[in-house]
């Protein structure tokens, strides 16, 4: 038999016979998510086009993230769908301030090595973190998986991207998902699985940040290989099926030298233009937003915090922290980390997608300048066609909060 | 010299001549403050019509509540051109987050005993907590006080309210606030100043309930008389020029005795359709929101705390709370009280005035009841003209929120 890559490994055991790229593949779905934004037209289609309700209701979430709490009356009355929609079909719901879709089905379990997840949102790549095969879908692929219970897909071909080396202090992973997209640029994975080798290195959701950012490729999926004890000790069984094989074959193979990596930000108005942020020191900027299904974990709010402790936002400076669940919002509550932010002048949101899609909660105006902890920069993409989008870590994000001006940690004066 | 009100005491001694009801008084103006939604019609009023900029522009407060952060580019848009105002004139600016207007301004210390403070939103009323003559205008009569300083008033008529007795337990001010609408009905003050005699009764922000729902029966101010110490404990001088004269003319003179009054709220769609909790008990709600300038403070988070500690939000309802402002919301964050609202299942937005006039957090859907601790249940406020709202006291919402239909605090089941 061929050596396999992981989406290889994946598809064939799920399917139950051997694939490779370019095959059809027919498997079982474990999940099938949908957002408040897209829950109408999935419904609509089941209900009037296939006539039917979900086959395995218990696999299917519906969870109100894009636009919660509802900032208009359509939206409202879309939220009202999709609940009545699950009140009547038994499929499960996660209701406002619940947090964001890719989040909540972590927490919720719902992804898991060797899975099949397939999501009404782009970065549904994001379960790759925990070597499930996630992937967005429009309405009628979502509610055709919905109805049946499966899901084709042409196999993907792979790019095979290797870590190697130690961050440096101060570097975190989404510089280094920043650097991996610079590097395959904005359609260098275009239906491709995007396989991450990166040993042992990072927590789940730094995981996830790396898996998120693959659909920036186009990534069909952003498969990070289990490495060490990291998934086992989230409490993850890794089947021996998920791992690649040695020898199996890449599109495309990079390795990136984590030492030599330094703090980036992909800046505007495309998420690979990628540059290193001691070029882009000193603009100015009007609004930081933390969060997203990119960077809005414990872990990033605490990456914050630590920058944040004891300082004060700049005048004239807006920084919005919305964490991306509320497990998150609890955590950072009972430990602390709220409270340093707030004393710093951040203000608070609803856990949920917030201002990223430019739909409520930090709307920009023209000619604002936004540092973004999320995934997309797009012309447009957070409100008005003029405003710039500077999408960065946390920890970026939060010095720049500081200073005013796009910074890094080390700018900041030391605290007496 | 003839007895006179308290609205009469205060307009003689700021316009420097003793006046009466009916008589035209030209008064010095200690604060203008202007909200989101108005300052775009504002600036262009002083801007285009005036051709000036304000007079003291230490004196001006433009507040960032309505609508923040901002909900559309439209939003986005509006928000600029106050925040670049404030830059050009020097006026103070309380950007998003910092909280609701009227919680702001009395944080600031902006509205003390004696003072003249016009607001650009109708709840400006809220300043007689501290026995400021507090109004609404709108954007034309607060560009002119902003351009000159002053403002011209007819000296209003005044209703005295005396409050005696003693509440029963479970019974606030926002139940006392409501009897008084229900008894005043919605045009029973129109134009006139209410004067509350409640003694040394009530805290700072409990007064400021009771002068918040004043607007609610017309009123052109409402006016807690200070009593004990009630005020100079919280730091304000009481100058002897506030206090009403014995003898005063009152057009209407009601007294409500605090210990006959049992818990209720206002319901579908008159702020003065009061009705006792009891008879209301068992309809279902949808949305409970605790927040608001009438109800978002610490004491107001406090009595939700007390009944949702230990306890979850029923299934299906979605509670919001929004604190009134930053203060408030460190606070909370700081002594817990945040913590036990989040863990019953609560979920946060940011500080300001939320959905309470539907313009976005928590917009609601066709047929969907709400209870909220907010001032206005007229058709179409919080969203769509078939959505219901109740208003009630935070104590009340929260038992609410626990048991799925609305609820006072003693039907809950006991705590193991």
């Amino acid at each position: 038999m061929k050596p396999q890559t992981m989406a290889e490994k994946i598809l064939s055991q799920r399917s139950g016979k051997t694939v490779y790229a370019g095959d059809l593949a027919v498997v079982e779905v474990d999940e099938v998510m949908i957002v408040d934004s897209i829950a109408e037209s999935v419904i609509k289609v089941l209900d009037r086009e296939l006539e039917t309700t979900p086959k395995f209701p218990e696999r299917v979430s519906i969870v109100i993230d894009h636009v919660a709490p509802a900032s208009s009356v359509n939206v409202a009355k879309s939220h009202q769908v999709a609940r009545e929609y699950a009140a009547r079909t038994g499929v499960k719901l996660f209701d406002v301030g619940r947090g964001i879709c890719h989040q909540v089905l972590m927490e919720e379990g719902l992804a898991f090595p060797g899975a099949i997840v397939l999501g009404s949102d782009s970065h549904s790549t994001t379960y790759g973190a925990v070597a499930a095969f996630g992937t967005g879908m429009g309405a009628t692929d979502i509610a055709l998986a919905a109805a049946s219970g499966k899901t084709w897909l042409k196999v993907p071909e792979s790019v095979k991207v290797t870590l190697t080396g130690e961050l440096n202090a101060g570097v975190t992973a989404k510089d280094v998902a920043l650097e991996m997209i610079r590097v395959l640029t904005a359609d260098g994975g275009t239906y491709m699985s995007i396989e991450i080798h990166a040993g042992d290195r990072f927590t789940r959701g730094e995981r996830m940040t790396l898996a998120n950012l693959c659909v920036e490729a186009g990534a069909k999926a952003g498969l990070v290989v289990p490495g060490g004890e990291i998934l086992t000790d989230y409490g993850y069984t890794v089947p021996e099926w998920v791992y690649p094989d040695e020898g199996a074959r890449y599109v495309t193979d990079i390795t990136i030298d984590l030492s030599t990596l330094t703090p980036r930000m992909s800046v505007p108005s495309y998420v690979d233009n990628v540059e290193e942020v001691t070029t882009l020191r000193g603009t100015k900027v009007d609004q930081v937003f933390i969060g997203t299904c990119t960077n809005g974990r414990l872990e990033d709010l605490h990456a914050a915090a630590d920058i944040l402790k004891g300082r004060k936002v700049a005048p004239g400076l807006r920084l919005l922290v919305i964490p991306a669940s509320s497990e998150v919002l609890e955590q950072a509550t009972a430990d602390g980390t709220l409270l340093t932010l707030i004393r710093s002048g951040a203000t608070l949101s609803t856990p949920g997608c917030g201002p990223c899609m430019g739909r409520h909660q930090g709307v920009l105006a023209p000619g604002e300048v936004c540092v973004s902890t999320s995934n997309r920069n797009f012309i447009g993409r957070m409100g008005d066609k003029d405003a710039k989008i500077y999408l960065a870590s946390p920890a970026v994000a939060a010095a720049t909060a500081v200073m005013g001006v796009i910074s890094l940690p080390e700018d900041l004066p030391v605290i007496a």
